[in-house]
């Protein structure tokens, strides 16, 4: 492995990190919003700078449309493993307004708890991050006059509005867009100084259910006693789907569960993952989960079943005296290995109606199911970018797990047969999705720094 | 018993029926909406015109000034058992207007499913009601030159409203208004031939209690599985509030609650009431309540526990990975003969504070308590009107129960040591609260009969 590459690149890095980040904010001044129509014009404008931006530093790149917001394409000229760099250029709505303590979209550079933030919507979600690779490549190539090897990119601006062009676009796609290996930055660091790499997301099954007794809302004083209450049939159900142990008690629920390899296991325990601090930091003293597993078993390799709304009957101020005639739930399935979503959305639906007493009848609406995602992690890459994130930050770096769900992975898996990697730099507190967003100035810089890094593992050494 | 007395009235109010509810409309056009302060005038006019009308039929009626809508009190200089006639004068708002058929402060006669309505807001609730009383002391007056004995009334301007200057009224002029019997008209038929006298009336405990878990919501990828969820903390102490059996589980919950005496269910035997009916038009075919008892017990005689609302996490539209901070509900308990509200309140508390899980905290807020309300019903006037109710009906009169809780007669009970007999003429399809209010001619006609035979009864047989 040859060092004499990636110091130059890494010094051009930080001696241009200013105008790097000047850079950034320029990207962050587009109010890519795409859950608003009134900012489509603004997605388009986003999506013009990075072809603009891709096409100075070595790219060929190009906006693609969809019937949605426009996809950007950029591929470059190297050679060796086909890497394809995924990120998305839209951003979250920026409501309640009055929350932010600057406009959002005039980014600004602050003082954080580890230094200087960059504050904007999008600085973390996803701008931030997606230029971490981008500004990677550009040092590379102003440092060595070419890429480092055979390197695509590929945004999106509809990943916060559901995606809704990204499927049909891929399968359209799929030969451009079939690369050896998927980059993904949109994760985040363990604790502050441990980059991980996600080698297995949990799927999700949405489930809504409303169960109907009387036909109408009745008085409880003419009715209560003798009329069956959906409230307390919806609650009844609820608190029969685990038992004392934290067990799901769905029929068949855990069929496809794996257990956890003693190598994985043993990388995690290696994490020393903070759990008291995990909870702590929402209040919680306790894992509530199944009996006898660790935090990041719960979070990272267990199924689970939790309620995600309930409501039914006045919920106003005030009381009054109604027994409802419906409650409804939103319950969400969160899943692992082969774990079938179809399956266990038919038993869910099942069992629910097993227990129903006589008169009420339930109504199911899907919202969304997908399995769980764990990568193949043999292709060499995997251990490349495990080497090169160690090498940048204070803490070894590891294959962790992620208890949310990141449909892309699954979709470059299940469309284009390529593994991907998640490699994020954002903190706990970014407030993605939230008023103040912000990206720590060390997240961007080293961010870039471990992208050069690890396209450096990954061509040079070849 | 002399028929000489009454016979010559009931033919008065028969050929005088139609300008009875030419009178009846004028007050029905005044809009007193006693929720709203912007019909506050039109309120004190309903009293100003009942003051009038009283005055000219032989009472001495005045206005009462309170700090909201005032009081009507009136008096006749009868003799013989003193009886105090109460109803209320405002109404509820008329929200949603564009569901009338006609607008709701001009009555009209319209054809109902067994004659004539008189449809209108108050109509049924409470001004047709009150007015029934008001005609058959009218007509006594008209063809006797005098009232029968010794009549007062009572009439308030807030019942819609929570009736807030009823009980410092009460207890200030507690002198005046203590009588030997206090008269209701606030209810309904059995059926639509059955009149009923209520002699029990369930009380009310409201509690609304909030489930704290994490301090804030947290996303159900990062966090579920580990953490405590406080929709499905709650769902299970709901569930465990009843047994198998229906029975409320709650700690010397069935303190006080009394069986019922083979005479009082022999009556209700008689009543022959259709239980497959009051269920039938709401769409439900089997009692919910405890198990061996029949409807009419489990609505009049036995206490309940009902969930009147229940909420948290997300509930709009779509679906939202959430773990829910909090999660609450809305309880009430409907009490029967010696039951202890404060006791049951204090217990409930205990009861789910002994359910919370680790890192749980629940909250309670106190929504009313008032204990059941059984009426002595050894005073002759029981009897009396029972008879006479039993005359002018197609089936014989019974005592009663109602599942709901009508404060006034507990504050009769309470504050001035009164029983009170509760007889009305509402039907159940006559809208109350609603659209479209009602009451039939028939009702009206009937009622003042009803009540005309009444005071005959007690008076003229003395």
């Amino acid at each position: 492995m040859s060092k004499s590459k990636i110091d130059p690149v890494l010094a051009h890095i930080d001696a241009n990190i200013e105008s790097t980040t000047a850079h950034l904010f320029d990207l962050l001044r587009i109010p890519s919003v795409s859950t608003d129509p009134r900012f489509k014009s603004e997605c388009d404008r986003a999506a013009d700078w990075l072809v603009q931006d891709l096409n100075s530093i070595g790219f060929t790149a190009s906006k693609r449309v969809t019937t949605g917001n426009p996809m950007v394409i950029a591929h470059g000229r190297g050679t060796g493993t086909h890497v394809l760099f995924y990120g998305h250029y839209d951003v979250q709505p920026v409501d309640p307004l009055d929350l932010w303590d600057s406009p959002p979209f005039e980014p600004v550079l602050e003082q954080g708890d580890l230094g200087p933030v960059i504050r904007a919507r999008g600085a973390s979600d996803d701008k931030g991050q997606l230029m971490t690779f981008v500004e990677a490549c550009r040092s590379w190539n102003a440092v060595h006059g070419s890429l480092p090897g055979r390197i695509s990119l590929f945004f999106e601006g509809e990943e916060e509005s559901g995606s809704p062009s990204l499927v049909p676009f891929m399968t359209e796609n799929a030969a451009e867009l079939t690369a050896d290996i998927a980059l993904i930055c949109d994760t985040g660091l363990l604790g502050n100084d441990t980059p991980g790499i996600v080698t297995r997301l949990r799927g999700m099954l949405g489930e809504e259910l409303t169960i109907t007794g009387p036909s109408k809302d009745l008085h409880s004083g003419m009715y209560g006693g003798a009329a069956i209450n959906p409230a307390r049939v919806l609650a009844k159900i609820i608190s029969t789907l685990h038992d004392d142990a934290g067990h799901i008690t769905i029929p068949e629920f855990y069929d496809g569960v794996p257990e956890l390899s003693s190598e994985m296991a043993g990388q995690w325990d290696g994490l020393n993952f903070d759990s008291a601090g995990f909870l702590g930091q929402v209040g919680l003293s306790e894992l509530a989960g199944e009996k006898g597993r660790t935090a990041l078993e719960m979070i990272w390799s267990r199924p689970t079943c939790e309620v995600n709304g309930i409501w039914g009957g006045y919920t106003g101020a005030g009381f009054k005296t109604v027994l409802p005639s419906q409650a409804s739930a939103k319950i969400s399935f969160r899943l692992v290995g082969e774990q079938d979503p179809h399956k266990i959305r038919s038993n869910f639906r099942a069992m629910v109606r097993s227990l129903l007493p006589a008169d009420c009848s339930v109504e199911f609406k899907s919202h969304g199911a997908s399995a769980g995602c764990e990568m193949g992690i043999d292709s060499p890459s995997f251990e490349d970018a495990r080497v090169a994130l160690s090498d940048e930050w204070p803490e070894a770096s590891a294959f962790v797990g992620c208890g949310g769900s990141i449909p892309i992975a699954g979709h470059f898996k299940n469309i284009l047969g390529m593994d991907a990697m998640l490699i994020g730099f954002a903190r706990d507190n970014d407030a993605i999705h939230s008023p103040n967003e912000k990206y720590d100035l060390r997240s961007f810089q080293k961010g870039i720094r471990s992208w050069a890094r690890i396209l450096n593992q990954i061509y040079i050494k070849e």
